[in-house]
């Protein structure tokens, strides 16, 4: 099973999976999104780390690659009986963190490679000409013999491009963090940690006062609420409607919470 | 074989795969859409009802619910070899009235069930955490055996929320009805069966006159026309353009139609 | 295998699959793309030849469809092992000899057979009730016995609608050549050959004097480039943005090059 995830829009994933399916016959390809903010590695990272720990053992392709055509590598990441594939530029890391921590494991369990590449026929499209190769190669030696592939060298930590998310400063009365990803909905998904709102049934955001809610349907259609969303984190929300419009919030703001 | 529909956009019905594969091994998925009106029930509805019967015998997850994280219960719906997965809202049952319709049945070959869940992970993602765990029980027992699944519970027709659509009114000479949907093409489809356009080459439509045509093509591009959809019903559409800017129609819209 | 691609949006494009999968099992489905431009057969089939060739052999079932429900003829053609259906405006013809061509083969390896279809169903939906019935049959019965379906009929090349790309004119300090077609991340992807760049570090386009680059990160962030994309032309782009924008051009518009 290969799963693939990038910010290509339409219609250039098929050629990946074209590439795929012809390198590797009838495997499974899934579609994670490829609607990824467009170049915004950090909010596709959390993506990620939000999305493969739910899926069984897998190669996961992602590309977000604002760098394509640069010298920057091309990773292969081992966790398990997963392995991410794409390019060296931090995107690979959480998901991969999380995929270790879900397997009782810790940052020891992530291996990272090097994957050699020649220089491909376009230096616009590695999703196709780069990447989707390295993830058939992958695919076809299997997950558990990865480090046996010629072009894979290990890495150290040292070498490769890490990125971690900003975390929120958390106070007994107050918490500053920022917006990490808005979704589909308009939710705005902040690094607070969902905890902070537990025995509060209100709290100021940004100076505004808003309800606190177990679920949207705690306040009435159209009204803004504090909730804690599907990935743990507070969310900036509204009932049936879109909470960065209501909150005036983009991703990277700040949010600043008090009780 | 699971088919899988949504209002979620992207990436939330990626998290829902996850949790099928995982749980049901390399079982086909098959997306029928994610980009219903956002929570529309009644529109999802109709889109089910129009799409589900072409499939072979399937689950079908679908959610489109407003009501996340209150009490509404988790319905499971057999309609022959078919079954359905989703909120209590009335979602389920146009589409498992069509189904058994097109099997040769009635109304009472749609056997609807309560399944019972615990308190899930998440108030706002029962996509991921409640429906299709609950898809996945029934792909895995099989839907000849679903009753045989402990925390489903069958439940006579005052125990679940029901939806039907409008009729729309329809005499001689004048035809009273509404937009049910709009889709992405801007075709504005109402409830207005289309037997009603036999032997008519022009209609008045809310005060004006167009013409009818068997097809997209029986007017000159950009033209206005009512024609009989893939649906068959009445819509307002445009050739190579929206019917619904041309006619100022929208969902819920009244259409009045004179011969 | 079967690939999807249309200008249907959503979700019509389920309709067909469901239809597929009735009539032949648990075949795999891979969609290339259903956000092709609107009735725009030339973007359409630009997309499809960049495309298909990356794909193992299969059935490949493309409806772009202006002239729905008039009398225009359904075609299979067949290049190899692969097979195209959709309807004869012009759409399958680029593809295909572009598959021949990968294949080691010209014009003369592309078979082109009208299909006949009874008066289906709809009007509006020729996706549902004419291309994906025939697609099945061509899957069913083999690209290599396709020619023993009773209801294909061999054409020559008077007999069907041909689609070629308008070609640029090159001189040895000018070129004249047009947008083919704008890709979701704004790349104007013009006819021009990419081999005229070479050479050159930068170019007049339009009146404006541009950077030539062998990949965004030639220029800086926001800055417009000319580099040769994915596809071997001429793109007029922005290393993290949009040249459609920035250059000001649309499909079809003029784009004139001097050195």
């Amino acid at each position: 099973m290969l799963t693939l995830a990038s910010d290509f829009g339409s219609p250039y994933p098929a050629a990946m999976k074209g590439v795929l399916l012809d390198r590797l016959g009838d495997v499974t390809l899934v579609d994670v999104a490829h609607d990824f903010p467009r170049q915004d590695v950090r909010a596709a990272a959390f993506w990620l780390r939000e999305t493969l720990p739910y899926f069984p053992p897998a190669v996961h392709l992602a590309v977000v690659d604002p760098g394509v055509g640069t010298d920057r590598a091309a990773l292969a990441v081992r966790v398990g009986d997963h392995a991410l594939v794409g390019p060296d530029n931090g995107l690979l890391l959480p998901p991969a963190r999380r995929l270790a921590a879900r397997q009782g494991g810790d940052e020891s369990d992530v291996e990272v490679f090097d994957v050699a590449y020649d220089d491909p026929d376009s230096h616009t499209f590695h999703g196709r000409d780069v990447f989707a190769p390295a993830a058939a190669d992958v695919h076809a030696v299997g997950v558990d013999a990865l480090d046996g592939i010629d072009r894979l060298t290990p890495l150290t930590d040292d070498d490769y491009v890490d990125l971690t998310f900003p975390e929120a400063t958390v106070a007994s009365d107050e918490v500053t963090g920022e917006v990490l990803v808005v979704d589909d909905f308009g939710n705005a998904i902040t690094n607070v940690p969902g905890d902070v709102l537990a025995d509060h049934d209100e709290a100021t955001v940004n100076g505004e006062r808003v309800p606190v809610g177990d679920s949207f349907a705690a306040v009435s259609e159209g009204d803004q609420l504090l909730t804690v969303g599907s990935h743990g984190y507070v969310e900036c929300d509204v009932n049936r409607g879109r909470g960065d419009e209501a909150f005036g919030l983009a991703t990277g703001d700040a949010v600043h919470l008090e009780f």
